[in-house]
């Protein structure tokens, strides 16, 4: 349940996507990383928050208690703290793995690749966490998938906010996780979790109210600067002027149109403890096709510092900003949009097939078929020992190879191949 | 334990190793799928003989009994079977898992890469096999391994053997699994095994000797078909037949000089119904280092044509043949050599490095890299506000990183880019 096979049409696009991804990692000079799919529970106790209860467990079989990764940044942290390595930008591109309510229409599943991105190491402020954010645009870009917006906030101004508004630190991820509901409920309702469940003053959440509905850019930041009581917060100042370095370094980047500054953004994870970003396309792709995908976020990251500490024996910390690209979500839109289209998919790269006109001439095919591979040519043929001309060019036509290398009798008296264009049946001896 | 992460320059090369089998995949026209990780337990039941305990579960925590997948054989025929379908030529590349004595040093891990090609349908005999062994013969012939022999022998000439020799059928898998430790004991302890472990008679096992130390080519073939026992067996005589064919067919594909019929081969596992074969390479890798791998098979595979069966509600059988590439033993060789040559593996494409040799020009530097970034050029700067123009061409040495693109004071002034290559630190403005 929650978990599919990927047939050929479905991997050959998956391919092109991913290849697309990893091109723009490359683009910006990460190193590929591997780890494994399993970890030791221990190793992921502690970091998700509520969504622990989503991690699949091993059987205790003997030996180790295992775990299936249910991120790439735990893991990645877990290597950065292993290996002692303080310094490194890398990519990871695999599957995770969580014991989710599975909407598979929207491409949620329990098992899903993610894409990540990510820079370790301790640097002049601001500088890595604008590339993940043009990294995410980059992506966005090139992959047409229309209009998008990429909300920005720090969690230390969200911490402000909750301080300046009197709720305790105790009370801080709680509030953060009900705020974080603000894209997919009204204020109304977020409110009445605050105030019920979550058991804030009315004032407090009233006051909360007022700073997470404001979005916008360098101005509101400014305005938030000035603000009596936000100013006098050692954590919000922080964050602000961090937030205004940022948009400084994305405006040369040229990006801040598609940028925007969302204080109702908190993000579920625990670790995060800057900046934080989530990137949603703004219009339903495909408006026409009956059965409209609503995707919400395809990216999400942020500045985790403290989570390699957590890993090594003296706590040394490495600061850390990432990005992970939600690639399934993007897969099922163009999966939709290649499906509108009509276009076929082609899920080989057979160049030529190798075919006979008569009976008899299985060995010729061999021994075509043979140079041709050794020539390094993608080339196929029946299986059949007398296959019917028809038939393997019909082949060729329901594969999309769009060349035919034909040797019959007459081709093997004279030392030559036919070759035919299976689209025009042009054909050239040679 | 058993399991490891890939850092930088292992995923690096490991990546290399990969490009290499799947090109020869998509060579022979391979389409890629993809199945999840996970199985329901059930589908892996019955399929792997003794080894089914190495097979890692998934702790109940609710719905349905889940395991990780062994190999990508038993997926494959799962989803042939869940989808009906009856042909299909796939390559499949991902991790499987088995709860083994890990042997790391010569590459055996409980976590490893399989890399499979299989071809699935009803066909006329030996034509996808022989190309099964002809994808065996170019990958390790391109990946230059050092000489390598392909071992091929067929479970029907085997079952033949043990019938001949006067073994009941009840016993032919276990003495099938006896005969499989030839090529890692000498025929008198296989023999003693035979005797005392799995109960046959001395007179039998000495029977058996006599035929399953044989090996040979085509003549070998032509001498057991004419074998007075031998050939009145219906499955021996059927599997030499077939043996004869495939000979013929790698005959034209002009590998047979890498062949060997060899009726010690027997394999592990209780899918396979016809031809079976294992590549090994003949002689140690760089016997010039230290410790040198001693690495065994590095492929392998054979026909199953039940398998499919088993997971089809009405039993409809598709004949498949495939093979396996071991990948995980194949990369510690191309490790050891990497080490030995004392090449350096580029762990990022990185082409050009943004730097400043002044103070005060950050904005510069983002400016520039991302012209370059939206012009698709892999390019990084260090994340610092004012780093010295030395750490900056140091950083480029270190890396590989071929060209520097440096803009100072005067170079702003001028509109212009210093190109500087930083192996010959020839430099050009541009």
């Amino acid at each position: 349940q929650g978990t599919r096979d990927h047939p050929p049409a479905h991997a050959a696009l998956r391919d092109r996507l991913l290849a697309a991804v990893v091109a723009c990692f490359k683009r910006h000079g990460a190193a590929a990383i591997d780890t494994p799919v399993l970890e030791l529970r221990e190793t992921l106790m502690g970091k998700y928050g509520e969504d622990a209860k989503l991690i699949y467990e091993l059987q205790d079989q003997g030996g180790e208690l295992l775990a299936l990764r249910y991120d790439l940044t735990v893991p990645f942290a877990r290597y950065l703290a292993m290996n002692k390595i303080a310094n490194m930008k890398r990519y990871h591109v695999a599957k995770v793995y969580r014991r989710d309510n599975p909407a598979t229409t929207r491409g949620r599943y329990r098992e899903f690749y993610q894409c990540d991105f990510d820079i370790a190491g301790q640097f002049d402020p601001m500088i890595p966490d604008a590339e993940c954010l043009k990294i995410v645009h980059e992506i966005l870009s090139d992959l047409q998938l229309g209009d998008f917006l990429i909300k920005v906030n720090d969690r230390r101004i969200l911490n402000g906010v909750f301080a300046v508004c009197g709720i305790p630190e105790s009370k801080f991820i709680t509030t953060c996780s009900t705020v974080d509901k603000l894209d997919k409920m009204p204020w109304e309702e977020v409110r009445s979790e605050m105030v019920g469940e979550k058991g804030l003053s009315p004032e407090a959440a009233d006051h909360i109210g007022e700073y997470v509905q404001l979005h916008g850019g360098l101005d509101l930041i400014e305005r938030l600067l000035q603000d009596p009581k936000l100013s006098q917060n050692k954590l919000a100042k922080e964050g602000l002027g961090d937030m205004k370095l940022l948009f400084e370094y994305l405006t040369l980047f040229g990006i801040t149109g598609k940028i925007s500054f969302d204080l109702s953004l908190a993000r579920g994870l625990d670790y995060y403890t800057g900046v934080i970003f989530e990137a949603v396309l703004l219009q339903q792709e495909n408006d026409h096709v009956e059965e409209s995908v609503s995707v919400g976020s395809v990216a999400g990251g942020g500045r985790y510092d403290g989570l390699v500490g957590m890993f090594d024996p003296k706590g040394r910390k490495v600061p850390c900003v990432g990005v992970s690209i939600g690639i399934e979500r993007i897969f099922s839109i163009l999966e939709q949009r290649v499906k509108a289209s009509g276009e076929k998919v082609r899920t080989t790269e057979t160049q030529v097939l190798v075919a006979t006109p008569q009976k008899h001439l299985l060995a010729a095919r061999l021994k075509l078929i043979s140079e041709l591979w050794d020539a390094g040519i993608k080339a196929e043929m029946l299986y059949k020992k007398d296959p019917k001309l028809l038939k393997q060019l019909q082949y060729c036509e329901d594969m999309g190879i769009p060349l035919a290398a034909i040797v019959g009798e007459q081709e093997l008296t004279d030392g030559v191949v036919k070759l035919r264009d299976v689209a025009t049946r042009e054909e050239v001896r040679m």
